[in-house]
């Protein structure tokens, strides 16, 4: 397929590096031309704009870190909704807000064009290996055609409906729960240390039993060994995306008790100086509410 | 080892049955005398008190419903306190509150007995398998004495330390943090139902993603199914859980958000008639919250 | 009217004057027996137990710190339920909580007696200037009984209506509703600070404006001043009111969600050590969070 | 004073009159021009574009409805920022958010102009009589230069300081501290009915006692009454709101916990069909959570 593609990155290097070596076309563009020196070697070709980036292609795919981004490549003059061609797919794999992602599905949809928005689900590791998941919504047909891109990336794809704002729903509802294993392990962690327990007991005890899953073994391994430095994803980012949830929330009218709940941890801890800390420094947060400091 | 055994409801008398066919000696009591005619025909002998079932007993078991049937069996005239013999082990493996659990261990060393703490974790059905995890507490010495028991009942133990409270605390924070998944899963199932997701496809996703867990796995389920009514355990015990958790977290001075949303949720659900439900009738409050009614 | 008065700390002893001075026959007892010096050699008789203060008594008033202290004088071996005369009322004018008074009046009643609770409002100062507002529920001719009494302790009775427990759920309201107003405002500051406006300005608008009470101005000012060693409540009794709150919210199956916020900045205050403080002290617990220490 | 004025919904047509009787020269302009009708018989010049409403004037007074409304004024072609002379002051009274005001700070100092963020206290009727509070914040020797209008408009004037965000953080501050007293009566009203006291009753203690202020007597009568169709202001708007001050305290990283509260509230009442209810709807919603649909 004549594949084009946006954003980068971590994320969006390895993707990207999955769909050339997969066979693909493609064709790459970054702000930070320097990012495509990689792939370039590889055998991707270099588009200097976004409106390059966009000839004769029939997917566009965009990585881009945040909404702002992804308002920016997409309505700036020669942005994405100019240049892509009609009939031609945009697939955006970035976490965004349902908002953006609604005002971008009627804009292409004016424009002739589709939105399939396939957030994605695991680290830059998973990615480069192929082991993504992917929650994939938007028109039936024009998801079909993007199956190759999807089995280049991931190693499942988890179809989200029809309108692109689902896949947004399921990616931010995710990280939701990230977000609430997170605060609840940290109030765990508190309450059995005022009762003599080592947190690293009730580590083994959950990871054994009930919470036999990444979540809590990653995160719960960086809160036993307090080793916030070791970045994942920062309580910065992490706010950002709690924005987004609540944001969510507040257009579909549902009340997020444990959202409100993660959102103010993250506020402490930011406040306390965390934010460019791993966001497991919730913890150490919640710790400190219970005068563990 | 000469085993005494109080407390012979399905949990009970599961774990009953792994001690007798481990080979131990053992005499067993139940408020309900039918209940103990399976383990009598398998080979246990059945007392007529709890003074009856401490006669010359190593270790008796309590797996008691709550704390005010622990402290009955406990302190009445010719209970625990009263009747076990000077040095031998009161192994309480029914969760209790960490108030309870401190009186009784300083009722036991009163008496110049111990107490071992040793909930456990999982079903009764597991417990028939053996296949229970446990997290013992209290003096090492008397927790070693206990192994033997350890191994026939479950498949793995937990160290808890020597001071009961912490395997109290670590059971009650379990339980805690499963309460938490139930209400983010069912703030999850909201948000994306609002935005016109199946919940089939978020649980698919998170299970198979971040939240590959049997409490995910096993809820998520009944929550997908609306199968309240198949209950595994009730609204109503889970709010006497909650209060058990939040008057630790009260003892401690451990402020716990979550477990608040737990508690409140909990409350919710009963006052609209789902105290006998199971307690993932958690979603479908939240959802009523969400006026997805 | 013959009146028995058990209790005499500062609420009770204030109360007692205003009895004694009305012209009641006043039969006083308190457990610490100097607190009762004042009201003796202002004409009150002084009894040596509570089985004597209840002699002849056609009203025993009790004004006690909580509820052990209630259930140790109703239920002791001669205590209030076995000596207090047939037809005759207790009228309890202390904070306890819900389960504590149903108990309570059954018991009254099981004895041939009747139970008026009568909780007040305000503090020591108006009560010795007969000041109090005083919501009471029972039995309504019994409650006209103590209408005398009314009148010479408060300046306004609330009608409350028969069921004692009414009365104790009105009080626990009030104060559940003083400790929103109290973290309400302790946020606010908190969010006025980050933006550069002093809380005393704040202070300033609110009580002009919309928050023109006691509650706001004088705890507002408390927080402005931090002057949180001088102690009206301290966050420890607050802590234990809370407590009843949320019982009663328990009992009754309602989820107070800002009583849970409040629980917990207590629970907070306290383990930094601000225990034996002014319960105001949450709004410097709650500028904690946000970084402002 | 040459004065301009810029929306003339129910509150600007009242702020606009008392300016107009206290003999300023005063320009209006409103989208709607119908509306300016009163105030152009009254004496007033009726402007025809913002433009034009700024033309050689001292001060020009805003009172938009949100702050899509006031970016529309101030930034479009010919705008406020525009068209306002160097020197002269753009008086912004309605309820912003803190990122709107800073924004449109920068940009009038760019411009050579001057804001003051001075958002009111009161009704329109209040501000018929000119009995509105004011908070006002910016640069000294401007906001000297308004007290003429402040008197005319207001009774009093607090000194928000010379930041004209600070201004907004106090009205922010205010609105959510309303909104938290509906929360928490709303609570306190669904506890006592479930101890069988009728709202009334609790009301009239409360607003006897320790909250004898409007916000208490106001709002608790339409509770009681449950006349939520007497609309005042709707929840809709109360949720506009919230997100300003959550907002706010996002911008501040201040963790609002009772704020999230409210918000919720009022989400689950708009989501049962409250929205366009007076935001005193909350307590219903309340009562719907405990069971007492």
């Amino acid at each position: 397929m004549k594949v084009g593609f946006v954003g980068l990155g971590r994320m969006g290097s390895a993707i990207a590096g999955r769909v050339l070596a997969a066979g693909h076309d493609l064709l790459v563009y970054n702000r930070t031309a320097s990012k495509a020196a990689d792939l370039e070697q590889a055998g991707a070709r270099v588009a200097g704009s976004v409106e390059a980036v966009c000839e004769a292609r029939e997917v566009v795919i965009s990585m881009l870190a945040d909404d702002a981004a992804l308002e920016h490549v997409a309505y700036a003059p020669r942005g994405l909704v100019q240049s892509l061609p009609r009939g031609a797919v945009h697939l955006a794999m970035g976490t965004h807000g349902v908002q953006a992602v609604r005002r971008l599905d009627a804009a292409h949809r004016e424009a002739g064009q589709f939105l399939i928005a396939a957030p994605v689900f695991g680290r830059p590791d998973a990615a480069a290996a192929g082991q993504l998941g992917i929650a994939a919504a938007g028109p039936a047909e024009q998801a079909h055609r993007c199956e190759p891109l999807f089995q280049a990336i991931g190693r499942r794809t988890f179809d989200a409906g029809t309108d692109p704002v689902g896949a947004t729903a399921i990616k931010l509802a995710n990280n939701f729960m990230i977000g609430c294993a997170l605060e609840s392990m940290g109030e765990a962690f508190s309450l059995v240390r005022k009762f003599g327990v080592a947190p690293a007991v009730l580590l083994d005890v959950l990871t054994n039993v009930s919470f036999s899953a990444p979540v809590f073994k990653i995160y719960g391994q960086i809160m036993v060994d307090e080793s916030y430095d070791q970045v994942g994803f920062t309580a910065n980012l992490a706010l950002k995306d709690a924005n987004l949830i609540l944001a969510a929330a507040d257009a579909a009218r549902v009340p997020l008790a444990c959202a409100n709940v993660v959102r103010d941890r993250l506020l402490s801890a930011i406040a306390h100086g965390g934010g460019e800390k791993d966001w497991a420094v919730m913890a150490r947060e919640q710790a400190r509410s219970a005068g563990l400091d």
